[in-house]
């Protein structure tokens, strides 16, 4: 997107406080908090269809995603809320808000309420606030022979979306994994002081991969055969072409990490997928040896 | 606005967290943090000929003020940007936005930057953190006899806008006023401490007064002769009309508050307006005696 990288290159020359990390990593960190905000726009983000209980979901998910991934416990969001006249429509938004505030256990703190212009896209923007647990990892810290790992699983949000557009055939769970994707906030917290450098993967683990190399000046090489794909999503396929779809598809939240310790006293089992590297840029393998870079790495959400 | 009014209802519903003063206060209180958001949208709170460095501004602005009426000293903010493909717009509203960070000292920490659909508004969202000083005042601590004051100036933001937008005739200050509203932090923060409850001014006196009243479960008397306005207002006019324009014009950014005590050290003069009173309501009275109250107590932002 030219419009967000010229805007996000101009916005980096004025978010010059250190708490801004340069507008680089997933949050900003202002002593123990970890504030971020992420917005959601119909027809960029979420479609008029979605069910608006699910949009409302996404919207506490992915800023939720973003603390889990700092290692900060949520302590509060704002919403910003952008809607347009249908009672029904914004009703069902607030139930699914009231849900996944329930269950991703965070209180609404305040916000702002606004009717948008007749025929103008429905748009929300949300801030959490968190606390961090212990150290806060930035995309930074990653040093070559790091070994690098993925916890929560690739590609199930991506066929998800093709289940859910119409474009193939699948089971339900997978669209719940699009529609209603869980933040690994207990993970987070319990990787935090284990890990170099860690991020959600939010558009998708190749592009999001490369971004963490980058950010730590190293580059990064992953076995695709590593990456922690559901059962659902191997019965659809588990050849090299359903990996790189896998790989490349976005929406997942699942956490990248990397580590030169053993990891212990976690919540679940992280994947280890590569490690990070000398050379720099992104150096994909298969069994079969090399496998050259699809053309997309990720997602970019198109305006 | 019935959107607006139903939503809040259905928010206040799930915002059962004491730090969110039940949505209805200016910003939520989270230990001696402040924090608040509000959006602006194109088409509603602004013109798509307004000038983008003034956008940017009063994206600032809006959310200062309301940290002001909280006694908060800005942190930080974190902004959500809806924005078309449209460079130069781009380009100018992220050097206004930095030059209201600089003016208002306070840091840009992160947020998000979004394109819009193409034909959709451009849309913003800012949250912005301050750090209490002190107390930390609500709209509902008011009680019968306390006076009311204003502090800074009403109706030269309506003025401006009727100038600006080619409905009269008018001194260049009074765009200024509308278009590049101060926060006043300074008076925020001294008043803190010696207030019974503060709010900022943004959808017009009357209607806030009344607000500040109803939260305080008492009414309020307010003298429309009493209130400040601008030299440059006074010269357009002074009679009833005229003050009770000014009284019902929003995007004042003024800070409206009741104390009991004699005001000290403070930066400046506020006005003396009227009192809480025992009757419910809004009392409105000149030197002619009763004032009927006008059908529109104050703008609601129309979508």
């Amino acid at each position: 997107m030219t419009l967000e990288t010229d805007l996000l290159d101009a916005l980096r020359g004025i978010a010059t406080h250190p708490a801004a990390r340069g507008l680089m990593d997933d949050a900003a960190v202002l002593g123990d908090l970890v504030l971020t905000h992420d917005m959601i726009v119909e027809g960029v983000h979420f479609l008029p269809n979605d069910p608006p209980a699910d949009v409302a979901w996404k919207l506490v998910a992915v800023n939720l995603s973003d603390l889990a991934a700092k290692g900060a416990v949520p302590i509060g969001v704002l919403t910003g809320t952008g809607l347009t006249d249908d009672p029904d429509w914004n009703a069902a938004f607030v139930r699914g808000l009231h849900e996944a505030l329930l269950h991703m256990n965070v209180p609404l703190l305040g916000g702002d309420t606004v009717a948008m212009p007749k025929g103008a896209p429905r748009s929300f923007g949300l801030t959490a606030i968190g606390r961090a647990t212990g150290h806060v990892p930035s995309r930074a810290g990653g040093a070559v022979g790091d070994a690098l790992y993925v916890a929560g699983v690739i590609g199930d949000a991506g066929l998800g979306l093709a289940i859910a557009s119409g474009q193939m055939s699948g089971p339900a769970e997978l669209v719940t994994a699009y529609r209603r994707p869980r933040p690994l906030i207990e993970m987070g917290c319990a990787l935090a002081n284990q890990v170099s450098a860690m991020m959600d993967v939010s558009d998708g683990l190749l592009i999001d991969a490369l971004r963490l190399a980058n950010a730590s000046g190293v580059g990064v090489a992953i076995d695709l055969e590593a990456i922690p794909l559901s059962k659902a999503a191997l019965r659809l396929g588990d050849d090299r072409a359903a990996r790189l779809r896998a790989a490349t598809a976005g929406d997942d939240y699942a956490l990248l990490f990397t580590s030169a310790l053993p990891l212990r006293d976690l919540p679940g089992q992280p994947q280890r997928i590569g490690q990070l590297v000398a050379a720099p840029g992104l150096h994909l393998t298969d069994r079969a040896g090399h496998v050259p870079l699809p053309s997309q790495l990720g997602w970019l959400h198109q305006g």
